[in-house]
């Protein structure tokens, strides 16, 4: 039995820096990093794809919209299909090209905040992110939340997909996520997180607000690192998984 | 006989546009496309990079310092020659993936900028260029100016190197520009200009402010298309060549 | 009988320019001058003033959402109230103090883009530009679309109200205008475009598009300078008005 | 007896932060807020300045180049004194609005990052920051570096000057500070640090690296609160003035 843990790093910008890179590096076994456009510099992507080559980590892109000044949470009304694939297609390039200066590879792509939300009940949106995926390079592995329409992209598209559910947030019976405005929407609990997490690694399933065990299929648990809180759970939903005889390696190697 | 025409094109950001990019595309025959650092977008990149493909043109990054509101055209002080690669290598990426979207592919880089004017005369900006070029794609062609360090960097590199001279810039008996300080610096007369470049192209050489003949190597010319009479001087350079059985086609597929 | 002409200007950015500011200076007797937000800096913004001081023509901040890829077009999803207050103060200011150097002074305020629009139709929007303006200075005048949320905003707020009219854009027998996905939502034909204004600055009517007579307040009328055929128009429009006995003037002086 | 502590702070932008701020308000009696152009934006502009009415502290516009990304430590190569003194100016503009509308009034003005170090040197560039403070409101308390070209610039305006000394900087026999590049530039014995502060209010001088006693002119003392360590420095600096009977006080009321 084999997870991958991932989560966003990289995402400063310039002078800037968000979370604890160095300690989510030995914890997540594929990272997410930002290229620029919500967060991130060329100085910043590559001193993330060092460490992660250090690590034996595995990296992926994490485009976004152009908003460093949002930090890419917000929409961007009326973009269009082509306008999407364009900046999706440029992040993904600027990032393997400064993976191969510091001579490691990209293997995945995760979209980033709400060109990710969007994306998740958007097909225009799913589409138009996997398509440039595809005409950069078919064999990226594409990391999709389980039962949205990015998943449906990516297996429209015929793309090698990473399906990834979240450590510490709660399910719907649908197998939707509970959405953030409704209370336990997000959960604070280590050994509750940790627990789900191996349950999920172990089953291939989550179980819902209700009770109901819900089946679905999970290469990837996202985990956050941006406080010190948030680092103590992942470092948590780690050694739980490795007790448990889980390997945690990333899933860009199968 | 052959010669490369090459012109920088896609230095719109947004809803901005500069020069006539649809007239050069019929002259040129390589361009070189801004990045997003000094100019151009994923939309404006893609569009530049089509426009080209229908074109037949050959094209290039055109990499400049971070420095939209400046054009790129300042240099940055005390920039090490890590930020250099890493903002080279980016840019380069970013046009190889939106050329990969639209179906072409990137077959050289050449500088913009101060960051080009400093790399003429700096060796460490010189092989940061050259090393970002390497690690990326060393079959990548790096346009360089006869004689300055960043051909220099570029042999040393081991790339291949296309040398590229000015249709409308006056030559020092050294083979240097004559600084743009000085009077005469640049020249104007369109029947003048065409007639230097038949002369590099069909001789391998430039004749000097004082009229001495300069041997060099000429793979490339470099025209211009920001203004009105830039197109026309442009579109009489070529209509010369051709009118003299000069081939003008790109040096990339040499 | 006295109307005043009102135009964007100043909307370039960087080394990039949009329109003919110069012609338009020669046209209008207000400018609103974009605030380096949606487009302009402070060296245009310089500039912009001085021209207009020159002109004698009267200035007025014109802000938009911070969006200069987008030109300010793009609503910007969930901002809140506090945070258009900000940046529509941030920059009423910057606009002031660069007016204060050049000698001139900002006597109006007229929203840009998709901030404007948004404005029009959503009070809180409307409100809180209302309310930015009034801190930074309550004898600022606010430029309001006839009818719109803007004007009832202005009105709470009892800020000086300049009320708009757009030259070139038909109207419903609602007194709003046509959406622009509707066919003949904007006017293209000289004459009718000058007779129009003229209407409106004799009778305070417009004319909608059922032939229907709508009387609105008109202080001040939209004309636009992006384009050679713009120019041309408010041309006409302004030699109409002139010819006709009607004082083209700026409204903040009365 | 009598002195100011002065601190730059807002220095974040968007969901960047840098520095405790919360912990500065409490300690300083100035701060020096970011306007947009090196960090900074309308946002955090507003919470800091409500924040310092809360503190009873005096606040200062901080104008630096326009370099997100390099967070105004680089000069501008080939900068115009026209373009200093339209960026100086929109960014005090712009925290006046924002000021306004948060019910405090910006008293002093002090340069940021690069843009002060080059004026400390360079008379252009120190004449074009006082004569855009001159212009935008000549009764701005300009904070300069005691002895340096800020301060004849300042004189030669006629602004109201305050004079600044560094808590943490060793100062040469000549009354410069002592370079960077130099072992022992800055002092990090927090004891040490409130002693030279103390001796500063008190005597108004200095002691240089080689003991010599420089008088100087004193009014406002520049302390740091961008790492944990430097605000427990800043703290115990405070508190050694208080402790020995000096009022901490802004010096813009004076």
């Amino acid at each position: 039995m084999k997870i991958d843990l991932n989560c966003d790093l990289g995402e400063g910008f310039g002078v800037w820096q968000m979370g604890d890179d160095a300690a989510m590096m030995q914890i997540a076994t594929s990272v997410n990093i930002a290229c620029g456009f919500h967060a991130g510099d060329p100085d910043i992507m590559h001193a993330t794809v060092k460490l992660a080559k250090q690590n034996g980590v595995a990296i992926g892109a994490h485009p976004g919209f152009r908003d460093l000044h949002g930090f890419g949470r917000r929409p961007v009304p009326g973009i269009t299909a082509a306008e999407i694939e364009n900046l999706v297609a440029y992040q993904i390039g600027a990032l393997q090209a400064v993976a191969a200066l510091a001579g490691h590879k990209v293997t995945h792509v995760k979209a980033h905040g709400a060109l990710s939300n969007v994306a998740c009940e958007d097909d225009m949106t799913a589409r138009a992110i996997a398509s440039a995926i595809k005409a950069v390079d078919p064999s990226l592995v594409f990391v999709v939340l389980a039962n949205s329409k990015l998943m449906l992209a990516g297996e429209a598209a015929g793309l090698p997909l990473a399906h990834e559910v979240f450590a510490d947030r709660a399910y719907e019976d649908d197998g939707n996520l509970v959405s953030r405005k409704k209370p336990g929407a997000v959960l604070h609990d280590p050994n509750e997180i940790a627990e789900r997490v191996l349950r999920m690694a172990q089953d291939g399933a989550v179980v819902s607000v209700t009770g109901k065990v819900i089946k679905m299929r999970t290469d990837t648990v996202c985990i956050h690192g941006d406080t010190k809180g948030a680092v103590e759970i992942a470092r948590g939903v780690r050694r739980k998984l490795e007790a448990s005889g889980i390997t945690v390696a990333p899933f860009a190697g199968t």
